[in-house]
């Protein structure tokens, strides 16, 4: 494991720190509706600035974006992807399934990505080209299990339309598959790089909540619908993983639901 | 709190504590997929006897039905409903989500319930009549957020045909509500009573899955869906419950996405 990767894990084990506190201290506090989006947007913000601040200091050069504050830009061609809370909701409701998700990009390509979940202290962490690892015991897909014997995750935001993924999570039971919705999506990405879900489908997601997941699905052995990093930056984008024997079926399955809304 | 409620939760706890150890183990076995299906039910099986032996300790005169293992009868007509995990399929892949589940039913009513989450070391209780814990602290449902606001778990099984999940999720879509599905029923219910989940619904549950959570609701001032406790230990059933202001339309909804069936 290079530095940039420790300084990585660092930064994120400080930021899943101060998130927890304020998840655990939401529970304690009295608050109303309205006061809680505003709690949980503070946490969110405060996360990120956390982050920022700590790439910044180790890596001046780089350009830096997140879901909560405007980009900063870099000279280095290099650009941080920040989502301080995904899984927000969860995180509102008191769900302690939410993720601190950090992805370095150059060049079009995920360089490094890493997920980090401060609740059941787990980091998913990959490298191009090096390997995925969850606390720093390597991912090696090797599940030969179907869909027909398995469980994939699926996603949906308000950004798009509910018939999408109500066409998805009806193939997948036709195909005689279960499916899964923990409302974070960087955490199920993580689960398919760890064997623990088939695979994951999301009509659209933000670059902030993918690209990590898809690095380390595709550094554990899985397959990821390939897309330009920069492009999904600008955009988001559909996003599609599998283990290697399910993949091909999951993305027919999810361009058939998907596509039928336009 | 009194001596039956602490003697519960010192039970659940100590069988969580095995749980635990199998579900951590798991990983570093090797272990093909056969292995690894007897590996697991070995682990209910092993943590069902350490219950059934603490509580016949404890409650020498009571019956016992479990998930595992054939009915034990009592003289006392007071029964024990143990799910030694609820959320095996999670259990199994590796996902820190799955429970030990101990209802006590006497008169067709459950009189105590109990759901220990030990990878997240939050254990919910109630008590008939007496209120709801989480870690000790009252469950008191106050959340105002109707069914477009919010999040609500369903569940199903191989037990019943998918096509009653798939029109409860397209039925609460159509209210503007995520659905949720984690793989832990009981997980879900407790879910509810901590406001973590506006309602949950399923076509068809066991007794052990559900007694406790449902009880854990009720305590909590959620709505359940009124049944009699040993008709369920016999057949399992519908479960719907919900916070006050949601109820009566998710019910409406279950019961129309699941008669179709017929």
């Amino acid at each position: 494991m290079d530095n940039k990767a420790k300084t990585l894990i660092n930064i994120c084990q400080a930021a899943g720190q101060l998130a927890e506190q304020y998840f655990r201290e939401q529970d304690r506090l009295v608050i109303d509706q309205k006061g809680h989006q505003d709690f949980v947007s503070q946490a969110d913000r405060n996360v990120e600035l956390l982050i920022r601040e700590k790439l910044q200091e180790t890596f001046p050069d780089d350009a830096i974006v997140g879901e909560e504050h405007s980009p900063a830009p870099g000279t280095s061609g290099f650009t941080w992807v920040i989502d301080p809370i995904d899984g927000t909701t969860n995180f509102i409701n008191g769900i302690p399934a939410w993720t601190v998700v950090i992805a370095g990009v150059c060049e079009g390509k995920t360089q490094i990505g890493i997920i980090h979940d401060p609740c059941n202290e787990e980091t998913f962490l990959a490298e191009l080209g090096k390997g995925a690892w969850l606390n720093g015991k390597p991912l090696e897909i090797k599940d030969q299990r179907q869909l027909s014997d398995g469980t994939v995750g699926v996603g949906y935001s308000n950004r798009v339309d509910s018939r999408g993924i109500l066409r998805l999570v009806t193939a997948l039971t036709d195909e005689g598959a279960m499916f899964y919705r923990n409302a974070s999506g960087a955490l199920s990405l993580a689960y398919v790089a760890a064997e623990r879900l088939l695979g994951y489908s999301e009509e659209h997601m933000n670059a902030w909540d993918c690209l990590a997941g898809q690095l380390i699905v595709s550094e554990a052995g899985g397959r990821v619908e390939d897309q330009n990093a920069d492009a999904m930056i600008r955009d988001g984008g559909r996003v599609v993983v599998g283990l290697p024997q399910v993949y091909d079926r999951l993305l027919e399955i999810s361009v058939t639901a998907f596509a039928a809304e336009h």
